[in-house]
């Protein structure tokens, strides 16, 4: 729950549309009636993801209960770049935070996965999806990234679809700077491979360097702790190919 | 104090070079000899910022006292693309964020300055000095970020050198994408500025775009958090001006 530029926005799972009406949650009740005092009549965004922005006014107010009623649509429903940010879980903290920055810089799904030098804590995606829907109702966004269950990058590669190019951020130093790479490559379905604080194996390394779908790139000449190199891939794929240019694009 | 690729990296103040010892004030000393279990002889690089990278060994062990002593060159010093990151303070969690992304991404000097609509929490530049110390220790960088006192905007503005450029990362959203915009743009020194979560106030925004030295430049079609804005316009800004093309710059 969030308050963009004095509006608040807030992420509902109903669906949406000119006469639609929406049962809060309790989280969500407290949230408006008790910590931002709302009450009948006071207007908030609401989004689902799916069926654009639409502004709504509390109808009726409860205690950890109440209402919400469409009164305007808002802006009308984005299509998100066709990027997704795959990465390895490292701490906690560290952790939640790229799932806040990769929801905020427009990733259209993040896929924890697990490499061999990954410690791989225990992930909780449904922790996680809330950071993604609080990210999405800070931003402004109209859809929510997708959070999908980890899996080991060896599964994933196996079952990789060959036209969506992979970005793999290679601390080998060998490759290309990202952003000279990314302008000479094709638009279409994208990923971005950040690994593990450990890096990657030398096998996993020869593996993603022998498939033809991915591109290794560098992100500068120090080294970038992973939630950073996320922060660094996903603004130099949206300002080359992403939705950032003001032509669009992606 | 920070261990990259498996090699320890300890920030120092004394002057180094071939035959240097540095006695280790009492947090190093803990840190090598109680946490990372380091004994006579064992190795590690220092760096103070000034005098590049060097291998030292371990001369003498205490309790929470020891000396280092040179015993070849590391890397050497480098020079920092000449960009500052002007940012209003934030939330204690966020600030400190800041600094770390900030230095990790390379930038010389760190400014905080305080806006029209700065929660002016109370600063602790030692603290924030900290923060980007460790992160050049971390980062493998010969340089440590400078972190410079607190000013009002203002007054920053009023002593401003015209031969640094100013990106302006302006919410209203109606200036050029910052990769396009600094693709156009000379080298030199640089800043970049980002403002509060509650955005640059009318007199200043008015300000920022009548003088000729600055570039006003948008980050995509979110609404980036403070510190998501600082790690995406300081990743612009390397790929473009600095010292992450392989031709180096900056």
């Amino acid at each position: 729950m969030a308050e963009v530029e004095g509006k608040i926005r807030l992420f509902v799972e109903a669906p949406l549309g000119p006469d639609a009406t929406v049962a809060l949650d309790p989280a969500q009740a407290h949230y408006l009636f008790a910590v931002m005092r709302l009450g009948q009549g006071d207007r908030v965004a609401i989004f689902n993801g799916r069926d654009g922005e639409w502004l709504a006014e509390v109808a009726s107010v409860g205690k950890r209960i109440g209402t919400l009623a469409v009164v305007a649509a808002g802006q009308p429903q984005r299509v998100p770049p066709d990027v997704w940010l795959i990465f390895a879980p490292i701490k906690k903290a560290r952790t939640d935070f790229i799932v806040e920055k990769a929801a905020e810089l427009g990733a259209a799904r993040i896929q924890p996965v697990f490499t061999r030098f990954t410690n791989s804590e225990r992930l909780r995606p449904e922790r996680l999806r809330a950071h993604a829907i609080e990210a999405a109702e800070q931003c402004g966004e109209t859809y929510v990234a997708d959070v999908a269950e980890p899996v080991k990058l060896a599964a994933l590669l196996d079952g990789w679809d060959p036209a969506r190019r992979l970005m793999f951020c290679d601390e080998g130093r060998t490759a290309r700077p990202a952003a000279e790479a990314l302008a000479d490559a094709p638009r279409g379905p994208w990923a971005i491979l950040i690994g593990p604080e450990g890096g990657f194996a030398p096998e996993e390394v020869a593996r993603l360097r022998a498939m033809p779908w991915v591109l290794p790139v560098t992100l500068g000449p120090r080294v970038l702790r992973a939630d950073t190199a996320v922060c660094a891939a996903l603004t130099i794929w949206q300002a080359t190919l992403g939705d950032w240019p003001a032509e669009g694009g992606g």
